[in-house]
């Protein structure tokens, strides 16, 4: 690792995002219809490697539902309106119509609402009915106290989803989750992150999880960056956190964790960066939020965006694009990386000569940083 | 090569586009009168180093005519509007007064009607008649169906162009074209690409291409590093077939292929890179489609602009500015590199104290980012 | 360290700002609660490592007063309105409602009215009254003429801040502040500034200071380096300075010398970044300017603005945001890091595991140029 | 030199431009009264290191006059509209009036009026009447056709300036303009350039210059890089020329040839770092060109914008900023580096602790690109 001086008392690696790196063709070329984008993790497989993000704007009962169908895995946030409320219907309208201006306190208040076992066990109910595989997810700090609820009422994938999430959380105030003996004892896969430095992502692996999101504070990159200074750029973080699969591959004697990228994943041309940098799936937020038929309505935010005493995201008004199908697989109608995600990542792979998502880890690429239009 | 580490598990080079270099004046001064720009490929001596783009908004065969009187060398599009109309010139006037909005379908429907092999015929006659070098262009997914027709009707270079082409494509679909026997067999010279690294040029060569185009997608690489992730910074990207060239001349005792860089080329600023990167000569697409004549009307498309499914270009409007002649070879209007072309690589040539394209390839260069204004 | 070729005649080290690093959460995590953000200078002790920087649009003695109770070190500017008037309430509410163009004019008249000895006693006294620790600030070319006045008034600390300052200045005109002599004969704490290499805070170290102000130039750096060239990029000068405190507590056999940085801290992720850099603490101007209560009323600026022949800072319009208590403590109403900064502190050594500031200095950072947005 | 490969078949060193370096402080200080800025070339002394370029826009014999008396050495350009008109004050007001669409063809027929070799005389007649230092430059191209006039009328310094200038032009139409002789058997010293590079600085310095002006293409970079892909990033340049000085000196057994920065010094920060990268003085155009008593009334334009068939630079408005002695001497009254340009230089070297020019030449600089504002 090059390490470069930034004065003499203090050594950094330099970092990349995905925006400073392409991927370059270089050998044969091959038909997008034999390219292979399907993805297994666990007992469970999916047509394409998209999970999406357990948020309001993007998850709700309905659209995972129908993200299933399409293929990908999507993530019910236990966290969020659909546990704290009967109907949240009129909420989610109420917040897409909010004044920018009111929108953190009206949104800080909707929050304060507290979340109920029982809306947890029939959120999961309804996603098995909906006959897809039923992933939900909660934060480190809510982990002890529902997951019981949660493996009662029946998941298939368990997501441990943070901004940050390490193996050792150090507290004085409470008995904090020991993760590796949660996931011992729980019956079912669990995915667990963000973790965003080969470190912190072998510490995870050590831990028992099927899988790790790479990643830090998903797509408020921008205000993460502003507020607290930290930043994870994702194609060296995803690039860190596949080497560390790899290490813990041999160190374990074969146990495969698989490398999600969750955050920073805005276009399909980020989806191409994210698998080529070593990823094996890509956890989508706002690209989905942009759907018509996402729940967000236009609008897309995070945890960050109303907590109650550090807000570092914001309610984003992402306008709205097409259908989710439209989304994932097209037709494409914007030449801007938002729409068919699947379909260009399938052109990139066979543009470069790859036949599925884990043979295109290893495709080349260059840096060149990407200045602006 | 240098390698930069972007993370623990992945490695890529630092690509350089235009952009990111200049030519720096260094050794002995010329009069521009005394710098030869002229060209030769195969049997086909040119005035100026310039290959016009096969686009509809750029060749017709009233404008391969006036562009093969002023030097270059113009390639109709085999698959464009002139032959699957037998007049297209009201759809011209159309497609350049279409909506924005409605642009991209509207222009899918104009290029759904069929290709039509008596055109193609029909087309080429017209462009010997213009007492021009006849060349003509399919893509390498349609060149199996339509050489044929091509080769009967008579062209003198035959061009091969998509926005990468690899010398082995993989089909199971689909016999592939087997480039080598392809060339083998033809009897005209064959130029073919984009290709954008020293692997995929040295073995475009390696089947018998008379030249090789370098680069990814044409002008509209914005929109594809968005969609697709990729990338092919064009300064590496002909340095490197440039390379490729070198070896090849060594390897087949003698073989001299052309280096063309098609992609990125826009202003008289980029054309000088070009060749001092190594290119034999550009191939230009919007810089002649802002000609007052040219038949786009002031609108720009490639093909990806109406790709059924993945649209990656847009119809772009350019503007007229400048008659073909002015554009090619002055006076002036702009300071901004979009007219006098040719005057511009003589004067770059003389102030550098070079005096042909070829020793122009070897002029210094030095690495300076552009950052905006 | 390594060194850049400017040209053959010239080298340079390459050197970062703030925006040019992050910081990477990399092993445990902790409670933000579990976080101690204290700081001890001399025999003083304060809540949070933040020092109110000597303005006149950030500290007057009220301010001071809130400041000192929140947990800061304010410090007065001794040559500022409030020692050369007996009452500048109705002058600072002029100047915030000065006209853009009349604006430099008249501060440098406003400020033509010579400091009075008397009024530096009452306000220190004043200080004192408020019960907070008293600090005030001269500059270099002022010190030998006022000290006396400030230290038979009494003061806690005494800050010596200029754009520059050295421990060797040469003057023909008159008999230079010997720094060494006169913080040896001084029977209080000095904090002097800015120094922006290692060398120069090195020797200011020798002088016997208790702190070392890090910058040039203050939060004016964009003009200081359009005007005079000069530039000092944070992330590195604080880097720079704290190996010079490492290299001097070996040096003096156990002297530590406290680095503050001064410049370039404008968000709450700047302070991150500052102390990750192996800053102790921070001195804050635009950043406090902003507050609903400072004295600026939303505007901004520092002596550069008034100086009578090169003005290089501006008075700049900040507008106002909320109370000091909401800057520093939140609860944060923006996600931009520009309010409850020492609860992002908090939360950024909390995410990646450090307990205090002066662990938190050994953080990992990544080098990852912001490029705006 | 740090070769950077471009691609495989190019390498180019990384070159900067004064944008990306910046002077550190990281010694002693000085007052600025005790820092002298005055130069001397040959016999001839000035009190500032500023030289006022030879354009229409900037030097009038009545500027001249004025620029000479406040210290500079202005140089009258002798192909501009003074030695091709009476009386060109009416012209200077037309240009100033042009429609911006419409500046380039007037300009080009202004200029098309014959350079009157009798006006040449009575030219630098008033000049030397003016009791200033008599300067005049010619092109490369005309210097054969007029120096005689130049020679009889009497100068005290010839100034030879052309976009690039190398020892050596080649040309098959004329006999090109032999320097080395030329300079040998005239009895001025002469001032030659631009020259960008080593090499081309050192063999015009075996020509027997007494200064060589560094650069390319003066003010006109934007277009220069646009039009003809040349660049010549200017911290570099001057580095590098400075080492030719140094190494001539030695080579000539003692000839100290001064280098001046020609183009790309905008701001006093400019002035500064040309210094900091080995200049012995400045060539200033759209800096004096501000100067509400400059000829070109807020306008600016070099040689370029007329040129017939390949016009690079523009017509630019610069507005009106201070007289030109405020823009040397202050008072300031932007903080932008635009006015009190002599104080500013002598700020920074106060501030540096470095007494004169020469001396400041080995200032520490960092590299730290400036990106924005």
């Amino acid at each position: 690792m090059t390490e470069i001086e930034i004065g003499r008392g203090k050594r950094g690696r330099r970092a990349y995002s995905f925006d400073d790196i392409a991927v370059v063709p270089s050998r044969r070329t091959r038909d997008p219809e034999e390219v292979s984008v399907s993805w297994q993790i666990d007992a469970y497989h999916f047509d394409i490697p998209v999970m999406a993000a357990p948020m309001d704007s993007v998850v709700s009962p309905e659209t995972a539902t129908a993200l299933g169908k399409l293929g990908a895995l999507p993530v019910l946030d236990l966290e969020g309106l659909w546990t704290r409320y009967e109907d949240p219907t009129a909420l989610l309208a109420e917040i897409a119509g909010l004044d920018p201006v009111l929108a953190t306190p009206r949104m800080q208040e909707i929050y304060a609402e507290p979340i109920k076992p029982e809306l947890i066990t029939e959120r999961l109910r309804q996603l098995r009915e909906g006959g897809v595989t039923v992933a939900g997810a909660l934060s480190p700090q809510r982990t002890q106290q529902h997951w019981k609820t949660v493996v009662d009422a029946g998941v298939d994938l368990f997501v441990i989803r943070g901004t940050t999430v390490s193996a050792e959380h150090v507290s004085g105030r409470a008995e904090p989750l020991n993760l590796k003996r949660f996931i011992y004892e729980l019956d079912v896969p669990v995915i667990v992150g963000g973790a965003a430095s080969y470190t912190a992502a072998l510490h995870l692996m050590r831990t028992g999880a099927a899988g790790v999101l790479v990643g830090f504070g998903g797509g408020a990159a921008h205000t993460t960056r502003k507020a607290l200074g930290i930043h994870a750029p994702m194609a060296s973080a995803v690039a860190d956190v596949a080497a560390a699969r790899r290490d813990y591959l041999d160190e374990s004697g074969g146990r495969y964790v698989h490398v999600i990228a969750d955050g920073g994943v805005g276009t399909s041309g980020d989806i191409v960066k994210a698998v080529a940098c070593g990823a094996d799936a890509v956890m989508l937020g706002a690209a989905l939020a942009r759907a018509t038929d996402a729940p967000g309505r236009g609008y897309h935010w995070g945890p960050e965006a109303h907590h109650s005493e550090l807000p570092r995201g914001l309610r984003i008004e992402l306008g709205t694009q097409a259908s989710l199908e439209e989304i994932l697989f097209g037709p494409g109608r914007q030449a801007d990386g938002t729409t068919n995600l699947v379909g260009a990542l399938r052109r990139a792979m066979a543009t470069t000569g790859y036949s599925d998502v884990k043979e295109f880890q290893r495709v080349e690429v260059v840096v060149s940083p990407y200045l602006g239009q």
